[in-house]
């Protein structure tokens, strides 16, 4: 059994997300004229100022996570978004599962208690494929805590509104700590759109 | 530890359908005047040959699934449908918790398997609780097979959409079964519209 | 030439609109033993209160509206819902058409300057289709003051987002005062969602 | 008045549009170490193949289209899209309107019909801005023909869904042409993806 930290990798970013935003944002009002060089970013905070954030969705990113399937359960209720996600019906784990801990620490009781269960389910995991049951049957007994990986592309006003929800406290720990990496990340490459997200 | 079977049962059901499909179908074309007491049915029949589905979006029904978490991440995938989920952050297992078994036969080893796992992560989950870890991290422990109930709204031509990828063959046996009978009691309220998908 | 009036008639209300919304609230919490003959207005007010709105989602109006073209293709901007639109591409208005005023009163220049030139758009129309030319092309001449009639259904979550926006003052004068008297209406039937809309 | 001819431009088209496809759905079946510098174009064959279309989603392209607001209405009743057009609110066409002639030839008596039914519109439509009457109010005697922009944001499987539906023959005329060319040009650049609705 592996146990693996949560984690994400950028995949697909727009590469003039800002001019395209503005050019689409001027078609509404006939005001291409305007554009200049540097225009762009002055233009993306003036539209969501004004709160016409549709026209941010012209811009589209794609990351790759690493989390549990607890938090992936999570994630596919964003409807506004695309995903791929690794398949616990066509993937066969023949040589052992990855999990990722809940756990800050990783010595204390609750830890212990946690990869205890982790290895019993791998261990049953693989005895029953060994009994000839397929992997979407012998699923059943994996822990929320199984590592799944999840391809989610969605525009920057989705975004936005993924990480006002998820970076928030009252999200769950795991979900929120991913999300608070990637809207840094995010920040750093367009700080008009995501600044106001970083805690 | 509860072993239940996965079941579902019609929350809501469109009081005059097909009346109301007929009514916008025929705004398209203003061809109001042809409405009869019993035109809907054949109206119907003739908006699905033509493949004119956007129609039938009109009717709306909701349905309560109680099912294992491995088949609600599946059924969540549906992105053009409203769901409300039984909460594993927000819910604490204190008394134990309830599974859905895989398995028809409950004799064979694999299903003694399955079993004893799930009690060993139950056991550890209790654990966890009594240690003071909240249930959302707790839950990290739980296996696939938790039972959970979803609430599904989700139009007409969404339904339709739904039985033809999880009726098939291909489908998963668990969502395949509920789908099947879900599939079949629609069929009986709503011939024209859902009689296509009953094996 | 016919002159109609915006107007709208609700097509389809859901029969307990705030018990399922409660049920399918409660089913997340696990706390259906909460539900009494009354309880579901005070758990729609909690559910809003609390910014949960997919909950409210489970239920679902149809409004049939009458409109002109250009309100009609603002509505359908709104992207969750369903629509069906009466077609200017399968109509052929061969014995004249109908137009909405955007006027208030019926005597200024203003708007004797609109009637005129919609009637002489109504003979072009009627001239091109003497010559033969289908409707879909000769619905080029038509205004957009273009009398249409569409049919949506959508969910109450989309519906307070729809009166939001367009009993705004920002909106445009015609979406504005249909969507007041619609809301205004469905304010009666359910208060505890609606009713922060009316002005 | 300006009497100008539909046409697209590409504003944006993914990188490595393919190579983001293959990465996301190997995901899936965690089969990335098949992944070589050439294995793109036949894994998207055979996903297509399949009808594993949520994969291709990963991939987006913007296209901004001149055309009438006719064909406009149509474009936005596909949901699954982000849109950004010239808005008849906002825009104030003091200084003439600009049209988009629905016939091929442009000698015939309907072509001159037509164009004369625009012009009176034009002049009407000017008369009220004079009059003090705002654009948004004015707006309503101008011709379906009018002139319009809009920017197009959607993801290849909705892209595919749109030349599907907007290529065949009982397309209108208009849209037809349009999409024919986008569909050539998409081709092109991606033919593993788009070849098949060329003509």
């Amino acid at each position: 059994m592996k146990i693996v930290k949560p984690s994400y990798v950028i995949l697909q970013w727009p590469k003039n997300g800002l001019e395209i935003i503005e050019e689409a944002g001027r078609t509404c009002y006939k005001s291409e004229d305007k554009i200049t060089e540097t225009s762009a970013e002055a233009f993306v905070k003036t539209i969501l100022k004004r709160g016409h954030e549709s026209v941010i969705e012209h811009a589209v990113a794609t990351v790759k996570i690493v989390c549990d399937r607890g938090v992936s359960h999570e994630l596919v209720r964003h409807r506004l978004a695309s995903y791929s996600q690794e398949s616990t019906r066509y993937c066969a784990y023949k040589k052992g599962i990855a999990v990722v801990s809940p756990f800050q620490e990783e010595t204390s009781g609750a830890y212990l208690d946690w990869k205890s269960v982790c290895e019993i389910a791998e261990q049953s995991y693989l005895r029953l494929l060994e009994r000839g049951v397929s992997p979407q049957i012998a699923r059943s007994v994996l822990p929320i805590s199984l590592k799944t990986e999840i391809v989610i592309t969605a525009n920057f006003r989705e975004w936005r509104h993924i990480f006002r929800l998820r970076t928030s406290k009252a999200a769950h720990p795991m979900i929120r700590s991913i999300m608070l990496s990637i809207c840094e990340d995010f920040a750093k490459r367009a700080p008009a759109l995501f600044e106001e997200f970083v805690v």
